[in-house]
């Protein structure tokens, strides 16, 4: 991006019949959604939120304070449309694509899921990777597959949200893996362990951990760690990314999984708004590492992109007022002393 | 409020399916609509934004970054859509509602605002107070009257903004007032003071506060340091709070109204969703004294009541989910391990 185009949007911004600085992140977020689509007049059309659904071999030790078939219920259930993100995502008019990365089904898969079946669950990351290069590599082209043929093409900004029993865990351990982090500041309560249950769960991510060497780069900690959901996340941030989309992070998981693509495509976060801080403890440190600040902090930790769907509304905003406030000159309103409101 | 009524309450969004407390706020705030409407299943219906705009005698020292002239500039930019306000409400189906509570205008009020004219700006609160008890009074019942009268009678939600060049002083001083905290913890730069011009406020507030006793109640705070479009929010917030609805109170100035209100009439605090914390310091430490979490902090620092524009869709998010989402039984979903899930 040139100076004078930063320059073209200060101004822009600047010319809206309000103090300066006066709408906050609204104003840092415009600016952001100029940059990406290199335009002074950011459009969303057709938000689009991608879930990707799998099970984990992790889930096999107490992990988690749900059972494994949850994921299949859940699954079943955003297709019923009765989900957090299916009551949410219509709120705003946001389509949702649901994606079969890889659950356990009990019997066949229902109708109106995306087959990317990776098989039912990944590997027990104790015993061996969770899954091999050439998954990892099919869950990238997975992910770039769904942006590519199961988006509207002229969808401009993408969200991301994931089912997985288990999958707090793969995430803490991904972050522990890039980030150097020990794995007590990284793993949670996930869906609501008690503080026993967390103890536990942080005693296996630990002899997980030491099972494997230090991965070095998001593709190896995908591999060592799993799951089909998060790797084929990945995928599609950076295919959405590379598309030009706006991207929209939602919470532990999801960030785990842009750590991932962050480590493959480090311009990947210019792209990134944050959409929410989660409430498993571990997500303000990736926060950190990953120099985000998101648009909203509500104390929610349910996954399937409902920070996503929840913050939609804000980013919409930012937009809005770039596009539709008058300026100070067209609406006659005085700017006051330059001296005094740049100060 | 039965304690039956808050199990019921309970009982209702721990049915959803999601982790008990996955969704945080929003679950916090489905169970303070039920409470406000009685209702298992609230409903937002016309929302509202009254902004209310006056000048102010206090402007007449150097207290803003603007000149005086701005608010009445301002509130026509409001009539033709331009405004932040206008556009951010706009967005989300909000009717914005203008009140002329005491513009000083060059010429003619322009059409489209409820007359509610005081007077073309309050008293100098340095030299007398700035509003007389029957001004204060009237105030008082004009609010009322834009509860009764300007909004539809449909709306169950309502939110108040203000506009008025130099009110962020008037709000200092009601803060400062009824609190008992020093001005310096009240005061800020507003629309965008330098630090000089800051001290210089700060003087001369401390000055005005010396020239008062201190206020008994809000009645008395707001005849002493003003504004007209302050105590008629004041208003309009008590019959707000009297016909049932949910009040959305926006950033330092309408939460100062809210101070107000609150010193009247103590249990309108339960109908109260604090929206946005300002980027005004002395918001963070008023919204303590109201014990009060707001959900956004998004830097804003504009008025107009666009903090409550911006927060509303996470209000109708939080009815959204409850009214929307299935049930564990009906949706065939496992519940985990209760012991686990509650601890």
């Amino acid at each position: 991006m040139t100076v004078d185009f930063t320059t073209e949007i200060d101004t822009a911004i600047n010319s809206k019949t309000k103090p300066r600085g006066s709408l906050g992140v609204l104003e840092d977020l415009a600016a952001q959604l100029c940059r990406i689509q290199a335009s002074l007049t950011p459009s969303l059309v057709c938000p689009t939120i991608v879930v990707f659904a799998a099970d984990h071999g992790v889930a096999r030790h107490k992990v988690s304070a749900y059972p494994r078939e949850v994921t299949a219920q859940m699954a079943q259930n955003m297709l019923s449309g009765g989900a957090a993100i299916s009551v949410l995502s219509d709120q705003h008019g946001i389509d949702v694509v649901l994606v079969d990365s890889g659950v356990d089904w009990p019997s066949t898969r229902p109708a109106g899921m995306i087959d990317h079946w990776m098989g039912p669950g990944t590997a027990d990351p104790l015993l061996t990777d969770a899954m091999t290069a050439e998954q990892v590599q099919d869950c990238l082209g997975a992910g770039a597959d769904v942006i590519a043929h199961a988006v509207d093409p002229r969808c401009t900004i993408v969200g991301f949200g994931e089912l997985g029993i288990g999958n707090t865990s793969s995430a803490a351990l991904i972050m522990s893996g890039l980030t150097g982090l020990d794995i007590q500041d990284c793993a949670g309560p996930g869906s609501g362990l008690s503080p026993e249950g967390l103890a536990d769960k942080i005693q296996i991510l630990g002899e997980i951990l030491a099972a494997h060497p230090t991965p070095h780069d998001g593709f190896e900690a995908l591999q060592m760690y799993g799951g089909f959901e998060i790797a084929q996340m990945t995928g599609a941030m950076l295919a959405g990314y590379r598309s030009g989309r706006i991207l929209m992070i939602d919470g532990f998981v999801a960030s785990a999984a842009f750590l991932a693509a962050w480590s493959i495509e480090p311009a990947i976060r210019d792209c990134a708004v944050f959409c929410h801080q989660s409430d498993e403890p571990g997500h303000r440190r990736l926060l950190d590492h990953l120099h985000a600040e998101p648009l909203l902090n509500l104390g929610m930790r349910l996954g399937e992109g409902t920070g996503c769907a929840v913050a939609y509304p804000i980013i919409v905003s930012a937009a809005t007022f770039l596009n539709n406030m008058a300026n100070f000159d067209t609406a006659g309103v005085s700017t006051g002393d330059p001296e005094t409101v740049l100060a």
